[in-house]
C-alpha cells in the first residue's frame, strides 16, 4: 500500500474533521479530556459552558459569575425582533427547535453584537493600559479617537428605552463583589466606569452603562474574547426565545402576524395600473 | 491491501455522498446528464427547476405552466409571518441570505403546507378514480370521510381574508387553457371544481378554491408529488421574501419590532413580587 | 370616540402581543413578576431557565438537577449533523449566531426528538399508575402496545454507537441521589429501570437506557412536559454547537465541505447526454 | 379625539408596516400596482422576480437573460457546504422548508458573496469610465489599487476546482448575443474581459472568469445593485438545495453525518485526565 493511498483512506477522512473538544469511542465520551461521567453531577451548567468554550474548568466562583451574566440577558420582551420571530414562528407549524433557530438567526451585528462591540472597546483601553497608559489617559485617547472617526453611540452606553437599564448597575455591583473576593481583577469595571464618567464630562449629561456594556465588563473580567461573547449572548437570549416560543405554542394561534389580524399595512407604492 | 481497507478508503468516503443530480470533474459540470454549458441559454428557469427536481426536461409548455404557478404565490404581504420575519431580520445586522433563511424556515406545516395538503386531498380522489370510481362518487366518498373523521376546513378551499382569492379562478382558467392545448389532462381541475361544488351543495354556500388549492391543481396536473410542492412554494415565496427583505434593508431601521416603537405589549402574568 | 375606535387603537395593538413572561416599563424589567435586579446574582442560570419556562422559581436542588441534565447532553461530536453543520457554517462568512441557527434548526423530530418521545413513553406509564396500575403491569401493558402497534426501538433505550452510553447510568445514579434527598420522587427512574428490565426479559438481552432516556427521567421527575424537553435539549446542545462553531472559526478554512477537498461524491444518475 | 390619539391608533399601527411592493384588500391583490390576476399567465417567472425586486416589468428579453443567469448557478454539488447541509438536514426530522433554510442561511459573505464582490469590482470600473476614464485605464487603476491594498484573488476570476469553469465562457457568449440584439449594452462583458486580460498580462498566466464573475456581468448589464445579487444567487442556489434535500429525503437515512458512519473524527485535544 502506498503512502499516498494511506493518506487518502479512512485516516484522511477522519483527519478532515478534527477537534480539541470531544473524544469518543464506543462506550467512552471525553470532553476536553474529562470523562463525561466524571463531569456529570460535579460541575455546574455554567462551568460546563466554560469548559467547552475555553478548554479548562473554571473555579466555582468564575462559573457563578458567568452564570450571572448569562442570566441577566435572557429576555427583553416581544418588541425585540428575536422574541417576536420566535412567537410568530411557533404558530407556523414548525418544531420548537426551528422556531428557536429563526429567532437566534437574527442576533446579528445589530441585534446581538452590541456586547461584542463594547468588549472590543473596553479591551482596546485595557491594551493601552498594558502598554503603559494610565486608565484616565487610555480612556481619553480612545474616546478622542471614537468621536473623531467613528459614528453613533459609544459602545456599551445608553439605551433607547430605559433611562437607566436596571440590569447594568446591578451587574456592576455584582462584579465589584466578585472583585473584592479576588475572583476577578475589577479592571473592566474600572474601565467601564471611567468611560461613563468621561463621556458625562464631555457631553454634560450622564449616558449610563447598558446591559451590553455591563455583560461586556463581566466577560472581559473572565477573559472571554469579544467575538465569543456574541455566542454567550445567544446562549442567554435562547432562554427567553424558548420561553416565548413555548408560551405561544400553547395558544393555538395560527400564522400569527405582527399586527392585529384586522389591520393591514400601508401601501405606498405605484398606484393601480394595467399591463399596457 | 485488504478488501476491507479498500472499502474504508477514499472510495468509501465518496460513496457516502451519492447523488443522481450532479456530476463534476475539473472543467466539467453535468446536471442530470446534461452539460451545463448546453443547458445555459437553451432552457428557461422553470425548465431548469423541473430538470433538477424530476430528472428530465419538461416540454416548453409544461415549463411555462410551472412558471405560472410559481409566479402566482410570490407574496401575500407583511401580515404573513414569513414576510414580517424577513423584514425584521433585515434590520438586525445579518446578510440578506440569513434574513431569507429565517423567513423560509417558518413555511412549515401551517404556513407553507396548505398546498401539499390540498394535493394529497385531490390526489386521493384521483387514486379512487384510478380504481374505478366516478369523479362524483370519489369526491363524495372523500368528503364523507373528511367530515366524519377530520377537522377544520376542506383543504384548498376558503380564505380567512379574501371572499374570493383573485389568484384562484385565474389559475383555474389558465389550467383549462393548457388542458385545451393538450399540455395537461385537466383532471385535477375537474376534481377541484367537483370538490368545490359538492361542498357548496352540502354547506349551502360556496367556499371558493383558494391559492393553495389552485396551485395544487397545477402541480397535480404536472405530476409533482405532494411533499415536493411545499418545496415549490418555498421557491415561489422566496421571491417575495427577498423583495421585502431588500426593500426593508434600504430603510436604515435598526431592530424593527412588530409594533410601533412607542407601543409595548400587554403583560398578563404574575403581579410584581419580591424574592421572599 | 366610539368604543370600536378604542378597540382598534394602541390598546388593541398592545393586546395583540400578550405574555405572562416579561413586564417592562422605562427603567423597569420584571420576569415572572420578579424585578430583574433582584434576580441577578441571587438565582443560578438553571434556576433562571426554570423560572422563565415554568413561571415559578425552583428550589436550589431542583435547579441543580436541571443543570446536571443540561450539562450531560452538550456534545456528541462532529458526526452529529448539528455539530457538523455548525462547523461548516462557521466557514461560510456568517455570524456565529447564524452558524448556531443553522445547526439548532436541525434538532428536529429525529435528531432532537428522542428525549421528548422517551418522556411521552414513560409519562404514559406514569399515567397508568395514577389510574391504579402497578408499575409492573403498567410497563407490561405499554410494551405490549408498543410491540403490537408501533415500530422501531423502544424510546429511551439503545444506542447505535455506544454499547452502554456512559452518560445514562451516571445520570440515573445522580437522580437516585436527589431522590434519596427528597428533591424528586424517583418515580421516572423506577419506570425507566422497569422498562429496561422488561425489555431485557422479552428480548433476552439488555438494551440499556441511553442519554435521551436518562434525561427524560430527570425532566419527568422535575415535571417538565414532553414537548418542552426538546427545547431544553436545544439549550443543552447549543453549548456544543457554539464550542464547535467557535473552534472552527479560529481555523481560517473557507467553505468547509463534508469530505476532504480532493474527494468528490459518487454520481449515480443518468449518463452524459445531449439536448436532443 | 386628540390628534395624538389618532396617531397612536390603527392608522399608526398600519403605518408601522409600509411597503411599495404589495397592496391588498379583501378580494384584491396588486403587486407593484398590477392586479395579480392580470400578471398570472402573462409574465414569466423571471419577469415576476424582476417586477418584485425592481418595481417595473422588464422586457421579455431582459427577463430571459435574468432567467439564464439564475439557471446557471443552481448547483455545484455536495462538496458545497450549503448542499451538504440541505442533505444532512433532510435526515433530521424537519420539514423541507427548514432543510432549505439551514442551507440558504450559510450563503454568506464567503459562500454566497463572491458575485456581489465581483459586481462591486466591475461597477467601480464602470463608474471610473462614467467619470471619463478609458476602459483600459480604469481597469489598470482598479487593479493597481487592488494589488496595492487588498488581498487574495481578484473578484470574479479563478476557481479552486475548475481550470476553466464551463459556465463562465458560455454565459459571456450569451451576454454578447443579447448585447448584439440590443438588449444590454455589453459594457460589463467588456470590463470583465479587460480585467481578465490585464491580470493575465501582469501575472503571465490566464486566470479565467468564474461563475461569480460571469453572473456579475449579467446582473450588472441588467442594472441590479451588487447587494441584491446575493439575493438572486440565493434564489438560484435554492433550486439545487431543494433538489438535493428532496433526493435525500427519499432515502430513509436518519441523522446523516458528514462521514461514513463507521468513521469518527480525529481528536487532537488534551489527553485523558481526571477531575483533580
Amino acid at each position: 500500500m502506498s503512502t499516498e493511498e494511506k493518506k487518502t483512506g479512512r485516516a484522511c477522512g477522519e483527519q478532515w474533521w478534527t477537534t480539541d473538544i470531544i473524544e469518543m469511542r464506543p462506550g467512552m465520551i471525553r470532553l476536553r479530556g474529562y470523562a463525561i461521567e466524571e463531569l456529570i453531577g460535579r460541575v455546574s451548567f455554567p462551568a460546563m459552558i466554560w469548559l467547552m468554550l475555553r478548554g479548562e474548568l473554571p473555579s466555582e466562583e468564575q462559573a457563578d459569575l458567568l452564570g450571572i451574566a448569562l442570566s441577566a440577558a435572557v429576555d427583553h420582551g416581544p418588541q425585540a425582533p428575536s422574541i417576536a420571530i420566535a412567537r410568530m414562528a411557533a404558530t407556523c407549524g414548525v418544531g420548537i427547535n426551528s422556531a428557536m433557530a429563526s429567532a437566534i438567526n437574527v442576533l446579528g451585528d445589530v441585534h446581538g453584537g452590541a456586547g461584542e462591540q463594547a468588549l472590543e472597546f473596553f479591551g482596546g483601553i485595557a491594551a493601552a493600559m498594558d502598554g503603559g497608559a494610565t486608565l484616565r489617559q487610555a480612556v481619553r485617547d480612545r474616546l478622542d479617537h471614537f468621536f473623531a472617526t467613528e459614528k453613533g453611540y459609544v459602545p456599551g452606553l445608553g439605551h433607547r428605552f430605559h433611562p437607566v437599564d436596571p440590569r447594568a448597575p446591578r451587574l456592576l455591583d455584582v462584579t465589584r463583589d466578585f472583585s473584592a473576593r479576588g475572583v476577578v481583577a475589577g479592571r473592566f469595571a474600572d474601565i467601564a466606569e471611567a468611560v461613563e464618567a468621561e463621556v458625562e464630562r464631555r457631553k454634560g449629561k450622564k449616558i449610563p452603562l447598558n446591559i451590553d456594556g455591563a455583560t461586556a465588563v463581566i466577560y472581559g473580567e473572565l477573559g472571554f474574547p469579544p467575538p465569543l461573547t456574541r455566542g454567550l449572548f445567544v446562549l442567554s437570549r435562547s432562554v427567553g426565545i424558548l420561553a416565548h416560543a413555548w408560551e405561544q405554542s400553547q395558544r393555538r394561534e395560527r400564522n400569527k402576524g405582527p399586527l392585529p389580524r384586522e389591520w393591514l399595512w400601508a401601501y405606498e407604492g405605484t398606484p393601480a395600473r394595467g399591463l399596457e
